[in-house]
């Protein structure tokens, strides 16, 4: 039975973990870090008066309407400003905002009431799902209000003969991979933050993660959308069907669109069927050159099973082996300059590890790796996969954290990781290479066979001298090979400013054309995903 | 090695197959079956004035603009009326327009030139690819000018490491396919008009075809477009990226709009590896029920090879057999309700076959097939292939055919086939069940995977009396299981103002605020994919 349901440490249970993290100084970013966006005087406040509007179209205001502001008439639930926490900050305690209120509507019809009332008020919105995202595109700001959408979470169908499955925008991504599994389907996706974040939040952010290379994006995989808009009009379309070619699909839009256009409701998306052999393998490799020539191989060999294709560079294994809470044991005997993890995924054991065992061979034999352990049962498959996915939970207690993901071709992948450690030699934040200074380690990961790069810088403090050895730096060169400042991550706040690195000035025009078509006022996630001016 | 290529008759070697299809009266549809949307009066129509400066901006106007206008000093190709014929109408002579000017532009620039002249001079225009389309969408409906791409048909780059192809729009499918195939990939997508469809109209129309099933829809697979919008600008975007979530994905707009929001001038997209090994079987089934428990067993057997899942009924099949030029042997000894035809795309050929074998014998023994053959060499493969794609040709040569492209759940597809031969007796257009009368045949065929449905029904004559009897009797029962009444094709011509039956009123207002955005003169693909009012 396919069982890789390894609960991540970083992002799972996430309001358990909060307390934690907020605690561990090396997860703390200072305020100088939040961002500096000036509220639009357009916008107006939160006043008791509204919240009597939102407190009436709400069925239990009580539960569902949090708010510091006081009630007079008992509408709504008061609360002391640190209860709000939880929802002004991301889980990193990296993006603070500083709203008065939250609202957690029950239906769509409720999203749409509150959205109308915003809109007739302009007052600004923050759409939140499971607030996992890394770029602070799912707190406020400032003071807009907060429509979490945790309360919006049943299933509404699933069709178990075409694996197509209809819910609400706050169903929990794990908790609707345990549900089409029973009927021998999965998610077509699979992240870090799978035990906390929602799938509205998936779909508006086009999360990849770790199915991508197999499934694909969400682009493809989702098949209908329901989204209340930023006048509160309900944009109905939770089709369940594979194709259909009728006027402009409008649902693509609002895929990555980071909560700009309009806010998801529900979600209508393929699942495919549930593999029932797996297979994971660790290799010890040579070079990054080597890990090319691994991928090449390993598509070739085993094309229509293969499910991922990570790397991890020794720097990153390194830390997990010294900083990971988790006690995950190294399979080698030595370090490799690099890690490769592959995974098979069929519907016959028997074959897949033939696949893999004449695989493997093949890739020693021609030395393009250099060691190499497949895992023999599930306990070893969970824990292959913890190296790979402890990276960053390891990372955040070695240091302050500099996260950037991005893509590019593979070829050029690890040149720019080689280039940053140079450079931190170069402005004296590493006395030299591999050497742990004010920078204490560059380290690149992830997912090789979608040209998707991790590098996370640690450092002793966040100061504005480490950000500027990386930034522009590292976005310009990213431009220098076609590449994206944002590969999975979404831009956010965080790089909002920054998308003329990857998108031309036209289209960036049209996307704010767009933008204003369906959100005229501006009241929807501002400050975030498209730049200001 | 996979050789399934196999040119269809009824669309490969367009340019060569046009006479022939006029020439039979079986293809002539009458012009009262033309499209009726009244010209647009604030259309400019082409001028001698307006032809100099078309041939002005082009670098070699002798060859690359056509025209019935004549020239004073020779400057461009002055043609007969007849001449255009070939660009005025579509392949089944089904839609006929009246354009009296045909620009094949040489470049992205000399695209954007053009459009920019017809921009500032009122000047309806339709984009033309390969020119195969079923409804209608790729010729004009009265005198717009014609932007043919066929010369913009080179190859811009190929990434072997990546898979990921750059090319531009006018570049035949077939071709494309054949050029990777060299590097060991293949193009996520296939379909009978490869021979001489364009990458750029297969975009355009977000083409569907016979490798969806496993490879998914092109918004998936496309990685990036180059665009002229109607005002002339060009839009660059022809990213290689896997991933990039950097602002609004417009490039997902333009996938399916049917060239109404621009002209697609370059493609970029992901080719998946080419398989090694490939299986065709072939089954006779009892009813669509089992067609349906087949498709779930088939799925669970052989999940990640299966790559192609059709059936055909016996009606259709009848067809083949008796109507086809093609001489296709009947494999099985008797005649069956239904036929199933699936394709397996592996790795490696042992282990498909073992699992082939495997299914094969467990569908018989829980008799959901009654018999299945199993092709045995690449011929066979063909021969198997030729008895799913020889539908369409074979009933062109029954009789005068209405074609309906839709989807909806795989448990209504048959349904609604049955219920339109009771429906043809009902109307006194059949004596009796399965008894050719005005109307010949109700034929169902098409892809069970994805839940689509071609209905194809063959009649002496084109009467109104059997469009009546059709629709809007289909489109309501489409309608009326949350289907779609264009699954692949897209609404062209033929279904622009049918659009109401698969999408909800305030998504078309989106829509059209969004054709407004691109296009406020409505200058592009005027009278299509979208309703006038």
């Amino acid at each position: 039975m396919w069982n890789r349901l390894v609960k991540p440490v970083t992002m799972a249970g996430r309001v358990a973990t909060v307390p934690a993290v907020r605690s561990n100084p090396a997860w703390a970013f200072p305020r100088f870090y939040a961002v500096k966006a000036t509220r639009s005087s357009s916008f107006q406040s939160v006043t008791p008066a509204i919240m009597k509007q939102f407190a009436a179209v709400l069925s239990t205001p009580k539960t569902s309407l949090l708010s510091t502001i006081p009630s007079e008439d008992n509408e709504w639930n008061v609360v002391d400003k640190s209860e709000l926490d939880v929802f002004n900050s991301d889980w990193m305690g990296k993006y603070i905002g500083g709203s008065a209120c939250v609202v957690r509507p029950k239906s769509t019809e409720e999203v749409a009431k509150i959205m109308r009332i915003c809109y007739d008020n302009n007052i600004a919105v923050v759409p939140q799902g499971g607030n996992t995202g890394l770029v602070g595109g799912s707190v406020p700001v400032h003071d807009e209000v907060i429509i979490n959408l945790s309360a919006l979470n049943k299933i509404r169908e699933f069709d178990a003969t075409a694996g197509t499955l209809v819910c609400d925008a706050g169903c929990i991504l794990e908790s609707l991979d345990e549900y089409v599994a029973k009927e021998g389907y999965m998610m077509p996706l699979d992240l870090g933050a799978k035990g906390s974040c929602h799938i509205g939040g998936n779909v508006a952010t086009n999360a990849g993660g770790l199915r991508f290379l197999r499934y694909g994006s969400l682009h493809g995989s989702v098949l209908g959308l329901e989204v209340v808009l930023p006048n509160g009009e309900i944009l109905p379309g939770l089709e369940t069907l594979r194709k259909d070619n009728t006027g402009l699909d409008l649902k693509q839009l609002f895929i990555g669109s980071e909560g700009t256009l309009g806010i998801i409701t529900g979600v209508s998306i393929a699942t495919p069927r549930r593999p029932s052999a797996t297979n994971v393998a660790l290799f010890g490799v040579e070079s990054f050159d080597a890990v090319q020539k691994a991928f090449q191989m390993v598509r070739k060999a085993c094309g229509e099973i293969l499910s991922a294709f990570e790397f991890v560079d020794q720097e990153s294994y390194n830390i997990v082996q010294t900083c990971s809470t988790r006690n995950l044991r190294d399979p080698f005997e030595q370090r490799y300059p690099m890690y490769v993890l592959i995974e098979t995924s069929g519907s016959n054991k028997d074959h897949d590890d033939e696949k893999l065992q004449a695989l493997l061979e093949h890739l020693l034999e021609s030395e393009v790796i250099v060691d190499g352990v497949v895992a023999q049962d599930e306990t070893q498959i969970k824990a292959f996969w913890a190296l790979r996915e402890a990276v960053p939970e390891a990372l955040a207690h070695h240091g302050r954290v500099y996260k950037y993901d991005i893509s590019m071709p593979i070829s050029k992948m690890y040149e720019l990781v080689e280039n940053l450690r140079h450079r931190m030699v170069e402005k004296g934040l590493m006395p030299a290479l591999n050497t742990p200074g004010r920078v204490k380690s560059v380290c690149g990961y992830g997912h090789v066979g979608d040209g998707n790069l991790h590098i996370n810088i640690s450092a002793e403090l966040y100061e504005p001298a480490v950000e500027d050895a990386i930034e522009p730096y590292i976005y310009e060169w990213v431009q220098g090979v076609r590449g994206s400042i944002s590969a999975e991550h979404g831009l956010g706040v965080m790089k909002a400013e920054k998308i003329g690195y990857s998108k031309d000035r036209l289209a960036v025009d049209y996307m704010k054309k767009i933008k204003a078509l369906f959100d005229p006022k501006g009241l929807l996630n501002p400050y975030k995903a498209l730049p200001s001016e």
